[in-house]
């Protein structure tokens, strides 16, 4: 193979998704996708054997607000045909995590030599679809200002199980002033493939959360004065299930390297059948 | 058993949801359901064996405006636990079609002697929960004035397949003046659990449907002069699939004997983990 060098988020931001693809492909960048491929949604990824795809898909479908399903491969084919015209699921991620018996076993930058005859790859929404449209109507997100991850907190709601997924709904909180949590909920209901409108605003404890400022994943957030905690379903909610049912075997992006698709933020679910990118690959048998 | 005298749509017309699922599930009314438990989401049944459940649920996933999936029961299991506190999909449709190798072999009231431990049951959402919305708006709907079936069509709208399942998208049409046309579409978007905003308004040409007034099913329906025909996805789009896949046995509902819910139309799907009902369910175990 030809020397390749690494690339950083600074040479990625403006190019074309199918440069950005490219460059993640062949392993010359592994970072977080946040600011890339801007407009189209991304999505989180768990890769499960088919035995227990059946489960996972009524999990996901009992669950849509932390669980917003966008695309699942056919059983051992890797190409997503439904989210892009050439995406391969096991090379187009930034960096993977490698889950054996519900532990976290390795990183990779390819997946291909585990990609498995009875692998299925589901890829759910992500919250970096709203974040966009969060941005462009001038709502501020703390997070981001300070280039830091969301704050995610295991609550108290349960989520509906399914043979052996279940478990507690993980929320990100993100601190607003309360004209911009209501404005944020208008927006971010227009979202339901990116977990839709918060489940709750203003007070944790309502959510069973003990310590702000001890988030279970990523950095606490500070809460100004004026402000309230907004709080949204969150794609954690399906990698903690899949790590407490602890399969042998599963594959998940690792935490903000998403998989970038082809598809328009906001089109895609509903309007799947719309889509122009499904039904031209359709077409061409890819 | 005692003697149970049938049951008209007049007599259970206006009865809660609860004596309207006895007296079906009591054999007493075998009936269509529209106008029946008012309010509450009515959906389609498609039920599978395992084996095919999975490609199945990948279709739905695929084409969400013609099968809006709203509830899979577990395996094997009849009650279906996340659309009502008491619901048993053996006996609680008002009449079954049971398809043998893709064709219609029986209709039955109660299906307990087919289900089986390899069982799936799907339910999808059906336009019953839009055409209340829309009367309640002041839109006339000519096919319920008249007291016949809505025309329904196969267009050249191919789905996107997934395994044995795929085919052509099988649209509804209801004739609407253009400002009706537009209010009707801004209604109905928010019902993406039953089929959501129209796929086509004006032109059966662009379907490609020939014959307005040779329905591929339902019956034809005047469209007057200032009308134009408004088309949406139908929820006959997966039964016409799996007629074609051809499975060894599938029951659905009989066209027009729904499944009633628990839950409040347009609020289902993406706010599913905040319908109380499956939260109290789940810790009631039952």
């Amino acid at each position: 193979m030809e020397n390749l060098s690494p690339l950083t988020h600074g040479d990625l931001a403006g190019q074309p998704v199918t440069a950005v693809r490219r460059a993640i492909r062949e392993s010359r960048y592994s970072g977080q996708t946040s600011g890339l491929g801007m407009g189209l949604l991304q999505g989180n990824l768990v890769i499960l054997p088919e035995a227990l795809a059946l489960d996972f898909a009524r999990f996901c479908q009992r669950n849509p607000k932390p669980c917003p399903l966008v695309g699942v491969s056919d059983t051992g084919i890797p190409m997503l045909r439904t989210l892009g015209a050439d995406i391969d699921i096991r090379t187009d991620v930034p960096l993977y995590n490698v889950y054996r018996d519900g532990e976290l076993a390795e990183q990779l930058t390819d997946i291909t030599g585990l990609w498995a005859d009875d692998s299925v790859a589901f890829v759910l929404g992500c919250s970096f679809s709203f974040e966009d449209a969060l941005s462009a109507a001038g709502i501020p997100l703390r997070h981001i200002a300070e280039n830091r991850n969301v704050p995610m907190y295991r609550t108290n709601i349960e989520t509906v199980p399914a043979g052996t997924f279940g478990g507690a709904m993980v929320v990100s909180m993100r601190p607003l002033s309360v004209t911009d949590a209501i404005r944020a909920s208008e927006i971010t209901a227009r979202f339901p493939e990116a977990h839709g409108a918060p489940v709750h605003f203003g007070d944790p404890a309502a959510l069973g959360i003990g310590a702000m400022d001890r988030p279970d994943w990523g950095e606490a957030t500070e809460i100004r004065d004026g402000e309230v905690p907004v709080f949204w379903a969150c794609g954690v909610t399906p990698q903690a299930a899949v790590q407490a049912a602890k399969p042998p075997l599963c594959i998940t992006h690792a935490p903000g390297r998403m998989l970038i698709t082809d598809i328009p933020s906001g089109e895609v679910g509903h309007h799947a059948t719309d889509i122009p990118v499904a039904r031209s690959i359709e077409k061409t048998g890819i």
